[in-house]
């Protein structure tokens, strides 16, 4: 039981991990607890709308795992260029040593959750994937795109860094997004 | 999809719901989202411990809309005396209309987990819970019990209002707690 309660008081830390974007009507940056929160429930909800047939299950576990290693590296904007390899690599380390701390079954459990998503090679991950890279393009949608131009992110990078995953995993979800990313750019949402 | 959208959307005012508890390290308060994820991973994780043998993924899914209804009436600290009748019709009306801003099927499967949760007959909620109840109790032994003290909350009120459904849904974490609680009230941790 002890293992259990280290490993659950260690995910505390992610709650003081900030991401890019702002939740609607607050000032500060949300935190990656509360976002993999929302991504979980964004691919439940859309799971009627998946590219295949998905178990939606295995998506929720994927995506309430997928951001703890931050507590080690923090978080990097995905629009970011290069050092993706690297940055990988210390969040597995970072994985490694925080599902470590469970039952070993457990972490081993945990830890092929997080694997298959980054592998993105599965019906699951690509659909966990395109929730995860669709959900701050919602809330910039709804927040005139604050984090986009706050960072100078032009509108080809964003599609460029969200289309491919999107598409793969959630086909109707990227149609719907290509036309509100262009409405967005007609109103000056973006930077650079 | 601009259904789901609405929806997710809606629920990014969870995260201005703030909690009496205080992550790990910060000054500021929890928020419900967050809180949503973690106890999510707290069953999960002791999901081998359960009374009985759970279906884990319908726990999780309860646990991730559970708290949704607060968006509308904010959280209230489980050791409040009275009310609490009115304070759940309150959150289903609320739930009633952000679940209801989905599509009917999905509409309906969430607030059936809702109701699931509430009425804490199956061993899948008995077990949810338990995660629930416990997750405060945690955070508090690891806090020097911040929010009991900060509210005058006694050893007696504590356990009066955790002991019932930890143990029901949970017996061996129980058992781990209530050492660690009254641990906790040797160290002057309680209010009142």
């Amino acid at each position: 039981m002890q293992q259990i309660v280290d490993f659950i008081l260690e995910l505390d830390k992610l709650k003081a991990v900030t991401r890019k974007t702002r939740p609607l009507g607050q000032d500060r940056y949300e935190n990656s607890a509360e976002h993999s929160w929302q991504i979980a429930l964004l691919a439940a909800s859309l799971a009627p709308h998946a590219e295949v047939p998905v178990d939606i299950h295995r998506v929720v576990a994927m995506l309430l795992v997928h951001d703890i290693g931050e507590i080690d590296t923090g978080d990097t904007l995905v629009y970011v260029e290069g050092g993706w390899a690297e940055r990988k690599a210390d969040e597995l380390a970072a994985v490694q040593r925080i599902f470590g701390l469970l039952p070993v079954a457990q972490a081993e459990a945990y830890l092929a959750l997080w694997h298959e998503f980054e592998a993105g090679e599965t019906a699951e991950s690509r659909f966990a994937n395109a929730a995860d890279r669709a959900m701050p393009v919602l809330l910039n949608l709804a927040n005139n795109g604050q984090s986009w131009r706050e960072n100078g992110i032009s509108h080809a990078r964003v599609v460029a860094r969200v289309a491919p995953q999107i598409e793969a995993g959630c086909p109707a979800l990227w149609r719907y997004l290509e036309a509100r990313l262009d409405e967005a750019q007609q109103r000056g949402w973006f930077g650079a």
